[in-house]
């Protein structure tokens, strides 16, 4: 049996032979002595016309087929007359294989976001999702790809820990124990008794592993999901989503900058040259200029400057901005979408005052910074986050002390420290993220197969 | 900066050239007036040998050089005229980055696998887990390559579930709750205040989910973390792994084994272009034949029989079973070792006994059988778990109530059959078992960067 995605790609050698394809009817026009299916198999984005008249076996049956009925249709490959396609093929049987009551919920009208979320497990049928999951899957060897092809090791750290240095409210807690006989000792529950022990999470970072692996690999990424427990309803939060974390061992910050740029321009390269037909359609009904502006990204050298810098010029705008930028502070998201407008594209700021960032990343010669960098791109705000890691002993265990941060259960990365240190580099990018970006697609549930949010988890 | 891999890659090129290269001590023997030092950088299997002699900046401070520190190398790329190695560097620069005390616990000698795995963080440093992890990405690589290039849909189908379908107790229970503020109500947890609303799990397969994408895309495969909660302290068990879980529409039972049969080829072969120096290892250090017995399965045309074909072959052979073979019961691992034996390689054995399989299954027209299909390999067993799956919905509802399965969580998946229902298939691939099998290591602990097993979840 043939794929559709075969019949275009390798048209010359179908044209006019028999083929039999089997599918899915999207949409189907009736007319007394003939009709029309638009009929597609998941295997490309376009669909395919089958055309049919009274010569077709059992032509009144054919009449009554029902869209989003499976078929399987035997007929002659040709090229077509009519409007809107190179294609199509004139059927000489179309065999039902399972039919399609009239109440199914995907017909062919324009529906709600919001609804098709309440359909998530049929929503894969239709155009939007059909172009979001194409480019989800095509981004993702992407990645691969870049970091394999240049001798990445792609490792996969743990999900569960029994480590709660990230913060345990932030973590899911799982257990093993049935929670409605949970052993207890001295009034609290005994988690000596659980599968592992100990109290134990679902991680969400494998930073700290991955450094492990980058001190005998040198170049190592990670690719996997990840779990935050947030309680918030926004379009950009999710429960759990995806996350690449690379890290490389003898990479300061600009080496760092070098393979973040070089990496977003590879995987939007990647997209659009085996993507046409799926951004062609997010350009035309999701995002107006979304193709123009992604190859934007590609061509620009990205800018490259400090969060003083940063802080300065939104000073000197002539805004009144609803966040005043500070030096020492963060910054916001007006700040963010301010600064990609004035360079006219992605920007790395760097050199993070370093109490609002995280415990590991290096500190500066001037005390007050850390050597971290954010990609902040036009459109999307902050894409990526990294730094340079402290790579001192001393200096990292003075530093967690200063922010509280138990070094009991981390010992062994401080040792990281201790056998053969050197400078290394990595970052984290979500995976979601980037496939917001890359198909102008605006709310996070809608860039994930089966999204998991606060009171949602159907399907 | 070089990297190891280029220069031996690119050898020619650098021949006789200046070069620069940053990595880590493996060994270091003194002469009076010279020394070798034993180098990694990480970016490839062999290591590259360093010549020093006392016209080396600093000669002593080079000869107090400890293994496992980082170290610059400046010196002259060269043919080696030593035993065991083509080039070498001959330096004139070493720079140490990171010292490392000489009471570092990965010196060049034997350790046990046991001792090593209690050093989990910095035993991807020898040679055994250089070579296992390289191998395990690789595959990895190999396994989105061979869908990918054939036009599946990668899908991240969810962990979290609030299904309980596959059976509660098999899966860990995730929570937000503070265990020692649980809210009650009536006397149980009150959920409906967790999250999600709900009580959730992580679940342990993908397969439900993966089966609406392959309603829209045809071809679709999922390749994430899995979850068990089986307190099995075995070679094999481990209570967090990955698992590659393809889907294709429109494909039978038949269909389904072809393409079993054609990926596990492209992945050895794809493994052994790439990982060569790592496989001889294997094959020198840990499986003697390891490199013969993958080349064997790439040549052989895989053995197709049926489950009573199987039970006859074993009642037929003269051997003493400790578990007699049945027809209508499950074959154990002496069964599977005996067949892969008498056909001299991998063997398929399908139509299963309906009551020892899975309920989704689709049931052979004898009442009696499922069409189920198990890949079995000599030396590893069971490596893929597949079937073709009922599409018909009367039949699956009686199933489920056969089988007491709880229908009002999987509404969904049961209205896949409603909306143009088709014939599909399936299969499920451990990844840690793949490794095993390519690797020859017996105990999956050796396989798994940082493994969970019951009682372990440091690091």
């Amino acid at each position: 049996m043939m794929k559709v995605k075969e019949l275009f790609s390798q048209a010359s050698d179908y044209l006019d032979q028999e083929v039999t394809i089997s599918g899915w009817i999207r949409n189907h026009r009736k007319q007394k002595d003939f009709g029309f299916i638009d009929f597609v198999d998941g295997t490309c984005f376009p669909s395919l016309q089958i055309v049919y008249d009274t010569s077709v076996v059992d032509f009144e049956g054919v009449q009554k087929l029902h869209i989003g009925s499976s078929i399987c249709v035997r007929g002659k490959f040709v090229s077509s007359v009519g409007k809107g396609q190179n294609y199509e093929v004139q059927a000489t049987e179309i065999t039902l294989l399972g039919d399609c009551p009239e109440d199914y919920p995907m017909q062919p009208k324009r529906h709600s976001n919001e609804f098709l979320r309440s359909q998530a497990y049929l929503r894969p049928r239709v155009n939007l999702f059909r172009a979001v999951f194409r480019i989800r899957s095509v981004a993702a060897m992407a990645i691969h790809t870049y970091f394999q092809d240049r001798g990445y090791l792609y490792v996969h750290t743990p999900l569960i820990t029994t480590t709660d240095c990230e913060g345990s409210d932030q973590m899911f807690k799982i257990t093993t124990f049935d929670f409605d006989r949970l052993p207890m000792k001295d009034g609290h529950v005994d988690f000596s008794k659980d599968l592992f022990g100990k109290k134990a999470y679902v991680t969400g970072t494998g930073q700290l592993h991955g450094e492990a692996f980058a001190m005998a690999f040198r170049d190592i990424y990670t690719f996997g999901p990840t779990f935050r427990t947030e309680k918030s309803n926004t379009k950009t939060h999710a429960n759990e989503f995806w996350m690449i974390e690379p890290e490389m061992a003898f990479c300061d910050l600009n080496g760092l900058m070098d393979i973040e740029e070089e990496m977003l321009k590879f995987v939007i390269s990647y997209v659009m040259e085996r993507c046409k037909e799926e951004l062609q359609f997010c350009d035309q009904f999701v995002e107006n200029g979304l193709l123009k502006k992604l190859q934007q990204v590609v061509d620009t050298k990205f800018i490259r400057i400090t969060h003083e810098e940063a802080i300065q010029i939104l000073k000197d705008a002539k805004i009144t901005w609803e966040f005043s930028p500070e030096f020492g502070e963060d910054i916001q998201k007006e700040h963010e979408k301010y600064l990609t407008e004035y360079f006219h594209g992605p920007v790395f700021i760097t050199n993070w005052p370093k109490d609002i960032k995280a415990w590991y990343m290096k500190l500066n010669p001037d005390g007050k910074t850390v050597a971290a960098v954010d990609l902040e791109v036009p459109g999307a705000g902050e894409l990526m986050g990294g730094s340079q890691r402290e790579e001192d002993y001393e200096k990292l265990v003075t530093r967690m002390k200063e922010m509280g941060i138990d070094r009991e259960p981390v010992e062994w990365f401080l040792n990281l420290r201790k056998y053969g240190t050197c400078v290394h580099s990595g970052f984290g990018m979500g995976f979601e993220r980037l496939i917001i970006y890359l198909t102008g697609v605006t709310n996070i549930r809608d860039v994930i197969p089966f999204p998991r949010t606060p009171g949602n988890c159907d399907f």
